[in-house]
């Protein structure tokens, strides 16, 4: 059995691997019904704009999809009983479908992550991204 | 007696008071030792570079304080033992001494909150202001 950190570790692997993987409903499972997405210059996204996003970003209903790399170093992760809290520090890489160029977005996130029914969900993000010169 | 959620609805109060009033070692009051502070584009401030940014900031060291404004709108607070998280929607004017130029930012803020010896304090900090256009 993995204990709870393991199990937030393994959240935010899959959440990567789906979101290269351009599979948008497994993202979604990863979330709660009334998760808050905190940016930086943008209005709060729940669970519906987010997906409306990603469906968009994954080329469902327009030309092509974009490509996504990324990858995700874990700072610290606290585990309260059925809520945990976790910052990250977070690289980003999109490749857009028209002219292949790539946007590297790099920075922290700080989350709240709480247990339903004995799964780990994000329950609230910010997102801390800003645009890397060069490269 | 007041509650753990008027207990933090306080310290932001007292938080934005002590900034206005330039009164850094308040603030520095509210937060823990260990605190992180998480912004767009910037690395990782702990309780020290807060300290020196905020004296540079309140005058200590140059020829005149810049002026600060702000309210915060507190959108969530939940209690999770001697734990806590909250956001909040905060707005930051702060006036230049040396032409009277003021930049206003609006955004989010994502923070967690630690009890100790009693008292709430602030540990980890995500600030997702961006400058506002306009005014």
């Amino acid at each position: 059995m993995q204990s709870d950190e393991q199990e937030i570790r393994q959240l935010v692997s899959t959440w990567m691997a789906a979101s290269k993987a351009g599979d948008v409903e497994t993202v979604l499972s990863l979330m709660a019904d009334d998760v808050i997405f905190l940016m930086p210059g943008q209005e709060v996204m729940g669970k519906a704009e987010f997906a409306a996003a990603a469906r968009a970003q994954s080329g469902q209903g327009n030309k092509g999809a974009s490509q996504f790399d990324g990858r995700s170093e874990i700072q610290e992760i606290k585990v309260l009983g059925d809520w945990a809290f976790m910052w990250t520090k977070l690289t980003v890489i999109v490749t857009s479908p028209r002219d292949a160029q790539s946007m590297t977005r790099a920075g922290y996130t700080l989350s709240i992550l709480k247990k339903q029914r004995g799964k780990w969900l994000l329950a609230r993000d910010a997102n801390m991204l800003a645009p890397v010169s060069g490269k």
